[in-house]
């Protein structure tokens, strides 16, 4: 099969058409019309197989995870997102193959009425790289920069599950039979915080979406504000399979080191913490307070109001390690 | 290194700085700024090593490269380059390679003023994904889908030279020394014809950038706008050097089926003609009357005012044969 059938037959089948897209697939360019006194947001993140995701991942799950991963990051600037661009590096056309992921990648577009324009298809080696947009008013986006000494640390969801079901799939551990698919599902189908990231803006003074890790992500946040932080692990929302499978010490370590969360972490000020409980408190995202911004310039851990020391070696592709 | 510090590293020091950049490299995403009444063209495309360029290309070239085969989108949609986001994917963190690539990359964009605003860098074969957008009026972009019968169809500057310098890399044809670097060049170091696809804008019915050869694009162009097309061989504009290595014969389905090129091909009504003339000879872009639009949905060669049979074969990243 052709490149170009190829494209033509799976990628333009998306039934979602918003109206500020004037061309879409098809042309050299898709042509979009944004929305007066909005900005842009934009993130490119490409998902490599056996780096980002085991070689046994479904299909599906690739296809969600590929668009997930750069929701997340809109929703950490609280951009609404609005236009997807998708690369796909494949080592042969697998038309099966190809309608899972593609229904992976709709699904989720279409649950958040985000439009594909455009992509290439070129033979390799399994990799995506999506590039996503989205609109955001002009001088409400998010930072990670802006956080300041006294600043609660909250994060949303549940933190280290995705982190569970690598060593599960790993046989590093064994989730018990009635967690295995929450667990599974943290790993192959994140949420992405899109209404919570929205709902962060006038609030929030910092904000940043867990890839890699709470210990790594808060230090970058700590890193663009010049601040430090100190994270209380008695209150970290550890899941219910985590706790059991490994233990609360191991689940502390997990939470704090373990990527592809996908959840946000942000900072909210002493007179904003009303505001941002009851902003959230309608929607469907728990949010947990995790500890506290301080001028220490580092990252601290308290348990039992005591300080303890923590592994703090996090995600890091280059050096992670791989077959 | 770490996967951060690289990227801090090399691809935040770009000089360039645009004013309608909000937030550039560092953030989970970009933000700019768009200019009122204007669109903005998106495009993707990725390199793959072996499939896209030969494995022994220059770092420079590639970095060139993988930027100018996404500005060349943009020219054919008449857009002005605004913002690049860039992923790449290599085997091992080379630091000569990547500050030779990063050359490719800078010069390039700072000639067209355009700011890399994000990316991402992942550990595999190599390849890379570009994703540029550009401004472009309301309702000025040109399309692949305008050309109507009796059109007049332009290509900007010479075309078969990159698919000349491949088959020369390849020991399929020895080309003469005193024309090796500007073949070279042509392969390497493609020209986006940015400002043609500007002045294109209210002359040009349609609109398509040379990638896998005239037959082809010209193909899409002519499905697109429902229509069929004659080229007159006497007119293509080929080289000496192309001429002078394979011949007249070779050179015409050269120039036909080598991909590569980047050149825009264009069509013009009868009205347009001399006004399209007029508005482009003045830059630096030579164009060249190839043929004329007509309504029998298939494309047609003649030479001397006959009929001829051509090799109709294009290049196909699926169907290429590579290593």
């Amino acid at each position: 099969m052709k490149e170009f059938e190829l494209i033509k037959h799976f990628f333009s089948e998306q039934v979602i058409k918003r109206k500020d897209v004037v061309l879409g697939i098809g042309d050299d360019c898709a042509i979009v019309s944004p929305a007066e006194r909005q900005n842009i947001a934009i993130t490119t993140d490409t998902l490599v197989a056996g780096v980002h995701f085991p070689h046994e991942t479904s299909a599906r799950a690739i296809g969600h995870k590929s668009i997930a991963v750069n929701l997340s990051d809109l929703a950490a600037m609280g951009a609404e997102p609005s236009w997807i661009s998708l690369a796909i590096t494949m080592p042969e056309v697998d038309l099966k193959w190809i309608e899972d992921f593609c229904l992976g990648v709709f699904e989720l577009c279409e649950y958040y009425n985000v439009q594909l324009i455009g992509g290439d298809t070129t033979q390799g080696p399994l990799s995506i790289t999506v590039t996503a947009q989205g609109l955001v008013p002009i001088n409400k986006h998010l930072t990670r920069s802006g956080a300041k000494a006294g600043d609660w640390i909250y994060v949303t969801g549940e933190v280290g599950d995705a982190a569970l079901a690598l060593k599960h799939i790993l046989h590093e551990v064994n989730v018990a039979p009635e967690y295995r698919e929450s667990v599974q599902n943290s790993l192959d189908f994140p949420t992405p915080r899109i209404l919570a990231g929205q709902a962060l803006r006038g609030y929030a003074s910092a904000a940043i979406d867990l890839s890699d890790g709470i210990i790594s992500d808060l230090g970058h946040l700590c890193s663009a504000s010049k601040v430090g932080a100190n994270i209380v692990l008695d209150h970290l929302p550890i899941s219910k399979a985590l706790q059991a499978t490994v233990g609360m010490e191991k689940a502390f370590e997990m939470a704090l080191t373990g990527g592809d969360d996908y959840e946000l972490l942000f900072t909210v000020s002493e007179d904003n913490k009303v505001g941002i409980e009851t902003a959230l408190a309608n929607s469907s995202n728990a949010i947990t307070c995790i500890g506290q911004i301080n001028r220490s310039e580092k990252i601290t851990t308290t348990l039992n109001r005591k300080a303890v020391a923590i592994k703090t070696k996090s995600f890091e592709h280059f050096s992670s390690t791989k077959e």
